[in-house]
């Protein structure tokens, strides 16, 4: 695999960015397309948060070299979005995670990868699906990607690490495992040849909020999802839904009606997802690469939510050439190539003048390239 | 419910006819329509008889009389093709019974009406969904069509029989119940305002060749198949394709990858057919009308040459103006308006001599108007 290395200053400056309360996956990337460098962006950062009435608290550089330090204690390294080994598949998706970190072997997510996810309280046959799925899977020379939990998680890493195969994405910060009965899992995930991610800085230890944000990188390291025993409204339909949305293919793997563990997956069957009952249903239906993203669901409207970083508190000071554009935004997202068609201004600076706004706590960018008022006056 | 009933003479011709050995479902229709009525064909039949090397034997009149007699003395009564309350639904299907004897209510053959079919081994859970949905749709004032066998079947009836809304189909004679323990069954079912339908006469014990015609009848009275519990290659996916033939809608009730016995309906939905946990799944797609009948699936051969008549000992003498058609067939069927095509002969006569050479047995006439030599010089 190329790996390419940052330089220590680079690396430092996207770490201190990503861990700044206030700039998340959406605004990092789109201060990086505009600055060209952490380094950069860094540089330009203290006009930016001269706008807020509350100054950004840009994460301290001792605590971002305390955390680079402890993670090397831990035999782990950073990614960073869009260096090599950072995953091509998961850098395509828009909120992307900018900085990475990980324990064990970078070459394990070089492979083409497919997530099993499901019931943390799987029935004991799901649980046998999921393993020997997985171990098929990683037979086939495919990854395969799951979260760590309980039930089917843990069946899929046990499954296809006995082929070496395998990439856990944990919502909390890789010193505290979670749940901790899958410390040991983990710890051989990252011994025998496979890998564990994790968005989060160490020493986070995983609440709610943390679960959806970690899903969206099982489905973006994916080009297809397999969803083994699922109830209604569980974690592992959001899962779903956002391989949906990112243009991943779905896949699960039927139950009796009399199961409610298997209502969630017939019910994505019902929806078009690929009735899955071994490993050839998977192989026939696994693109080559990922299709279009799509329009996000409105079921999903509360998870994107919880994705996007909260506003930080806002300036009562006005932004220069922006109150024409806050004039045409309400709280309900719109197009950003709306607000364009409804302005004097250039698509560029309309992009500028919204990442401003952002910086500043008036507005929410969000996928889809939309924008909405935060509320705040 | 509008009934009609028949002259005895015509009654009489009709079920002389329809038992005749060498007269099919098929051929019985096509010389229904060719003279008008049963008594007009029995009086065309030494004619045609004539020309075969082998003489016609025709059904005896006392043998049609002594059924007629044991059939009344049981409760029962015929239905003939086309006349009510012969149900509508399975009329449609070229190879529709000439007649039926039916036990208990003819009222229960006119509602709309959706077939439950599935494994005889089936699982205790199987059974359960069987009959909580027959009754649930029978309590939606559907009928509920089976084939009285064991397991799915035997529960699907049980269900719809508390809303007094159940067809059974059997394989044999109405005096010879099968499997024997479904006697009990099937006079309730007659007594408590269901129905009871068979195309063999009285006295046939069911053999394994009377299974498929059985189930085309089972498909052709519903607008819906569900299939609940299924291996592959069983009968109950026979009856899944011979209701899709038929333009039928088909569901599915899924399982679990590591029940085989869920294998054939797991298959049915990754083919396409409506994943199916409860009775609203099946009220959504369940038509008003069935669809155009569709081409037969390769797959089917054998089933479809199991319910055509085998053909009677041939003749070997030449037949007036038929020669050139026989000359245009193969044993590999071939569609009428293909041989149409490639003969002087008008449609209308090439289907009289077709008619001709299937009663000579030089011919057999087949679902979806095609023809195919029976081999015999």
């Amino acid at each position: 695999m190329t790996e390419a290395r940052l330089s220590s200053a680079e690396a430092l400056a996207r770490l201190r960015l990503a861990r700044t309360e206030g700039i998340g996956p959406l605004t990092f990337r789109r201060l990086l397309v505009r600055y060209g460098s952490g380094v950069a962006m860094l540089a330009a950062l203290p006009g930016l948060a001269a706008r807020r009435a509350a100054p950004f608290t840009l994460w301290p550089e001792a605590e971002a070299r305390r955390e680079a330090a402890a993670l090397a204690e831990l035999g782990g390294r950073f990614l960073f979005l869009g260096v090599p080994p950072y995953p091509t598949l998961l850098a395509l998706q828009e909120d992307a995670p900018p900085v990475l970190a990980l324990l064990g072997d970078p070459a394990a997510l070089a492979p083409r990868a497919v997530a099993l996810v499901g019931a943390r309280n799987a029935s004991a046959a799901g649980r046998r699906i999921a393993e020997s799925l997985a171990e098929a899977l990683a037979r086939e020379g495919l990854g395969v990607v799951s979260g760590l939990a309980r039930g089917i998680d843990a069946a899929a890493h046990l499954g296809a690490l006995r082929a070496g195969r395998t990439i856990a994405c944990v919502a909390g910060g890789l010193d505290l495992p979670y749940p901790p009965e899958n410390a040991v899992l983990q710890a051989r995930i990252a011994a025998e040849g496979g890998a564990v991610l994790a968005e989060a800085p160490l020493g986070t230890a995983p609440l709610a909020r943390h679960f959806p944000r970690r899903n969206r990188i099982v489905a973006g390291l994916s080009l297809g999802v397999v969803v083994v025993e699922a109830a209604l409204r569980s974690g592992s339909l959001i899962t779903a839904r956002l391989a949906l949305e990112a243009g991943r293919e779905l896949f699960a793997v039927p139950g009796s009606p009399l199961d409610p563990r298997a209502r969630g997956s017939n019910d994505l069957i019902r929806q078009g997802a690929h009735l899955t009952e071994g490993v050839e249903d998977v192989l026939i239906h696994l693109p080559e690469a990922p299709g279009p993203a799509r329009p996000v669901e409105p079921r999903l409207g509360q998870v994107q939510g919880a994705m996007v970083e909260e506003a930080a508190p806002d300036s009562p000071e006005p932004l220069a050439d922006a109150d024409q554009l806050l004039e045409l935004l309400g709280v309900a997202p719109i197009a950003v190539d709306e607000v364009v068609r409804r302005c004097h201004l250039s698509p560029s600076a309309v992009q500028a003048i919204l990442l401003d706004l952002e910086l500043a706590g008036r507005v929410e960018l969000l996928p889809g390239n939309r924008v909405a008022r935060t509320g705040q006056a």
